[in-house]
């Protein structure tokens, strides 16, 4: 008999942020495969590892190393590696899973792993978790979206038009990916003060910060894993009186 | 000493799916609110209420009935209500915890509760759950968002020039409370049948449905719980092959 390959989400990086769907999968797994990338020389980073031990999953952890660049061939590569590795050991009645922090379908590379397994009749199932900016919203105790009003995840790339346009016509947006942008975001605090802007930084970790401050804002260097949600609070008090 | 109340998540409807975090905080509350709707008289529906009792939480469940009407007075009403019970519990030591499903801040109408609770000073906490569209897409096993693309959640307010325009802007439109706008969207299949189509109904239950078919699609009624998920698979291709 052969077993599924699970894509399992983590959640945000708070361990209790998993859920018992994905815990579950976890511990029947006998291999484990986490995303990592090196940082310096000898210094592996995983996170996705670092929650599967402080969860006490006793399958064996294998990690896979993500070059940091913007060319996807090399990743590419690496993912084509892992499928065949996984394809062999799925045939030999393996449990295999695949960890990935945060959902495993928003904005997750491995993903083609995935696909590339079902293209190829190998059954797989994904595992849904918290997204970051689900675990933000709950953290700074905000209503992300109420009534008519829409939410826009945006990974990273913002010209000021579309903030307005967004911000006119009832959307939230949610910008990811922070640091690609920050100069637009910071110059648009300037010129809208009138909006809230509520900034997030290593949601769910030990170095979690969030403010709603401007003045600090405007000073602040938004580090990789950082995410701004803004309200125009003049259209929500008006729908909310409605 | 007193206890901050707990506004936990419970993910879209699989006992499975809800988080460490939510079901540690049920099962150290003494009373849970849930709110229930009237179908007909003498049968009260209360999901959250059935998840608990499936997830087999210790503490007394009180259920408050929601009128199902656009009128906001009579809910209102309802919350002010449960906030003045909750403030006096909550002054006598009691641990309360209000359980909703899906997430807390996703158009969660209680959210009214916890923002008049927390305006009278009175500490509580917001915990994240899995949004019903995340749990959609990893049922499908949809990467539903990739690289440059934007999601967009959209509370079954659309028009066809919307969709046109988020269609060809690397958006990915979710479209919720879909019986709301049935006819446009599908119309919209109808006319633009070059683009990919995912439907969802009743996601995370024993009645879960989901297809891609838009034969299928363009003659189904859609119930209350039913959402859509839109791509545009030639910009997909476009980008991921760049």
């Amino acid at each position: 008999m052969s077993h599924p390959i699970y894509f399992v989400s983590l959640g945000p990086g708070d361990a209790e942020l998993i859920t018992l769907k994905s815990l579950h999968a976890l511990q029947q797994a006998d291999i484990i495969y986490c995303p990592s990338t090196v940082r310096e020389p000898d210094k592996i980073l995983s996170r996705a590892a670092t929650l599967l031990h402080k969860l006490d999953i006793k399958g064996d952890i294998h990690l896979f190393s993500l070059p940091m660049s913007k060319d996807r061939t090399k990743a590419i590569k690496v993912y084509r590696q892992l499928f065949e590795k996984m394809r062999l050991e799925q045939k030999a009645g393996k449990r295999l899973a695949v960890a990935v922090e945060g959902d495993a379908g928003i904005y997750a590379s491995v993903h083609y792993v995935l696909d590339l397994l079902e293209e190829n009749g190998i059954p797989v199932e994904q595992l849904p978790g918290i997204p970051s900016f689900i675990a933000a919203e709950a953290a700074a105790k905000l209503h992300l979206i109420s009534q008519k009003e829409r939410l826009v995840i945006i990974p990273g790339n913002i010209t000021s038009d579309e903030l307005d346009m967004y911000l006119s016509h009832h959307h939230v947006p949610v910008i990811m990916k922070l640091s690609q942008c920050a100069d637009i975001v910071q110059d648009y605090m300037e010129s809208h003060p009138q909006y809230s802007y509520h900034y997030f930084e290593n949601i769910s970790t030990a170095e979690e910060y969030h403010s709603s401050h401007q003045a600090e804002l405007k000073r602040r260097v938004f580090p990789y894993f950082s995410l701004m949600i803004i309200f125009n609070e003049q259209i929500r008090k008006d729908n909310s009186s409605k």
